[in-house]
């Protein structure tokens, strides 16, 4: 798209109320704006970038099988009784409403209780198991602190799969291709080598669940690093000599992490409460036993900015950023640069390459650290000096790598 | 999709208490569950068709120069008293909620004031406009009786583009585009023939503005239809005699029917109680000049299911079909039959036709009753008898003809 449409401008500061680096750099380029503490909204290059990261997460999810749905945010409180989560003493992050006649709704911070009511409707057999459904939808939790920038919101978007399963052996089956999907995502999105399957706490059903960690300054856990089994272990598990679950290697490497995503073992303990059950094979009736699988699309983008950002700006990986080239036009006055930049603007459009075409009548200094703040992976310049020679220059945001390339060479180095 | 995969099934009833025929068929088809009155979740076949009707929505939006944003849910109390529309005496029908520290907040039913004080951020000069900017995002209401199923809901999707523009002119220019735009939407949607702009009350900024009304007894509204110049006139506009704006002609045709869209020439409204404003050409600055265009998607799917619906189920217009094709398999216990339909399903596949393959083991008349039901626009039978003459089954969903075809024949018709 041309620059000059872009109705987002960089900014030199951030709002000084925004402590959190993702946030600050973020709200700098044009990505996102800040409602209030722990509330963003998603700004056009945003919004292209959290498309990019939930495209990866759908087609993994719908490649083990998974069935997208959209739940809605307002939430029955007599669904959340029988569980025994409505209570605010017993959850403290709800925000809720009312309807006018005074009936109380919460919004959802999390969906197991409707999803669970709702598959009564569609489970009566062995033969309806098992099923997997995921939606990408928002979730609201009244957070009392909300210093984390995008990476810890009171309204952000979730991604958020529940297997139902006849039993244990047919859900553990699943949560294993699950943790491989969600291995793939984050391979897919950029941070794989610096996220670590974690093994935290299990509750009820299970010794352990997972958690995916990304390593980072910015995070908030503390996770103690195998590096021969890539695996880790969340401090939050207590009451036992910290050792990989693995190698049982106790020489662990501390390090401070996000969690970008979980999968849980949720047993019986939904399908309990909401009564969902079963005949099976034998008409016996049993209970369905369930998993939960999340991630925080938003969570991953503020991690990447935080993981990649270097002093002048954001660092895109390649596949979720909001565009792959960034073409910059050096001499707006002059017809015939201008006229060999447009084509070569549609040149890469006729290709499929997505690219940022930096029309502006501003200086050269700016629009090169607009582009550093932005962060795309590809940066091409043209100027008179590089056309007399026939060379564009391109430039690797995340290297810093500059070369001349001939307009062949670059395309047949960007369709790649 | 294998439709033994598909955890959804059909229902002979509805819930009792729904009284609405679009969310009676939806919920009985599988597309939609009810959560509680006018708040309903999207099934897997619902969120196909949503995402049809978004995306010939985002297009058309995209081509008048709309960029994407996605905006909150939670709205900061302070931006809507300068409008003086937070007061429940002033918007009857908002959800509110608090933050831990009690900070009032509410859910958004509409995003004039927090869209207009983004803007503030990013428009200076008259260089930096227009902007029209859009969303598709879900919206809150608090309404007092929800019992149009999924055309007036609680919770609803919203296509809302708001248009910045620097002098009344240049919004005229705009608000005719985006007039257009409607008519391409409804056109591709289906529903062109049966939708009427309708000229209802304008507000202090003009004399009318303008709404899409689609012709159903189902509607709420009442409007009156010059046939001649193929507009309407809503019953609402009072105190003057009711005429086409266009002809003057005063025989008019009444008929129920319900508002999919509307455009609105907001003026000043909201940029001078929030402070928007710019430099012109001759640095003095002016106010900004709005507009707003607005959509329900799910209120468009509900409409569609009103308008269109026989006495066995949903007919769906092709652009927004969950799917194209019904294939149905009639003989799942012989090899070769199923062999043969597992084929054309590839086949299909392969040519990217969209195809729901019912491949269950029920009984024939269940599939036949399925289908009608779910609406899909194509049905192509396959059984024993049909492979021996070497022909298929094409039934058209919305005439009711059926006649045999042979494979070749079948993908030509289906491909185009």
């Amino acid at each position: 798209m041309l620059q000059s449409k872009l109705f987002t401008k960089t900014r030199k500061e951030a709002p000084k109320d925004e402590v959190s680096k993702n946030a600050q750099l973020l709200i700098r380029a044009g990505y996102i704006h800040k409602e209030m503490a722990g509330v963003y909204s998603l700004l056009p290059l945003g919004l292209r970038v959290m498309n990019k990261i939930n495209d990866i997460i759908r087609h993994e999810m719908n490649t083990i099988g998974g069935e997208e749905v959209f739940l809605t945010v307002l939430q029955d409180k007599n669904l959340w009784e029988k569980t025994d989560r409505w209570d605010d003493e017993k959850v403290d992050n709800w925000f809720k409403t009312k309807l006018k006649n005074n009936t109380e709704l919460g919004l959802g911070f999390t969906h197991e209780e409707q999803l669970t009511a709702l598959m009564k409707d569609y489970i009566r057999s062995w033969r309806d198991l098992p099923i997997y459904a995921y939606q990408i939808q928002t979730k609201f939790r009244n957070e009392i602190r909300a210093k984390s920038g995008i990476m810890r919101g009171r309204e952000f978007l979730m991604k958020d799969l529940y297997s139902f399963s006849k039993d244990n052996e047919s859900h553990a089956e699943f949560y294993e291709k699950a943790k491989q999907a969600y291995v793939n995502i984050f391979n897919r999105i950029g941070i794989g080598e610096k996220t670590y399957i974690t093994h935290a706490s299990g509750g009820v059903f299970s010794k352990y669940s997972h958690e995916f960690q990304t390593i980072t300054s910015a995070g908030e856990d503390t996770i103690h690093i195998c590096e021969k089994c890539h695996i880790a272990v969340n401090a939050e598990i207590k009451g036992e000599t910290l050792a990989c679950p693995i190698c049982t290697n106790k020489d662990l490497r501390q390090e401070k992490s996000v969690e970008v995503g979980n999968i849980f073992n949720l047993g019986t303990r939904f399908s309990e409460a909401l009564d969902l059950t079963y005949q099976d094979e034998n008409g016996e009736k049993k209970v369905v036993v369930m998993g939960s699988y999340g991630i925080g699309p938003g969570r991953v983008m503020g991690t990447i900015v935080e993981v990649f950002a270097d002093e002048v700006g954001i660092v895109w990986p390649e596949e979720i950023a909001p565009f792959k080239v960034h073409l910059i036009l050096i001499g707006n006055d002059k017809a015939d640069v201008k006229k060999y930049t447009d084509d070569l603007y549609q040149n890469f459009l006729d290709k499929h390459i997505e690219v940022l075409y930096d029309d502006r009548d501003v200086r050269p200094g700016e629009k090169f650290a607009d582009s550093d703040l932005i962060g795309i992976p590809w940066r091409v310049v043209v100027s008179e000096k590089l056309i007399a020679e026939k060379m564009t220059e391109l430039k690797n945001r995340k290297t810093g790598d500059v070369k001349k390339v001939n307009e062949k060479e670059l395309l047949n180095l960007l369709v790649s």
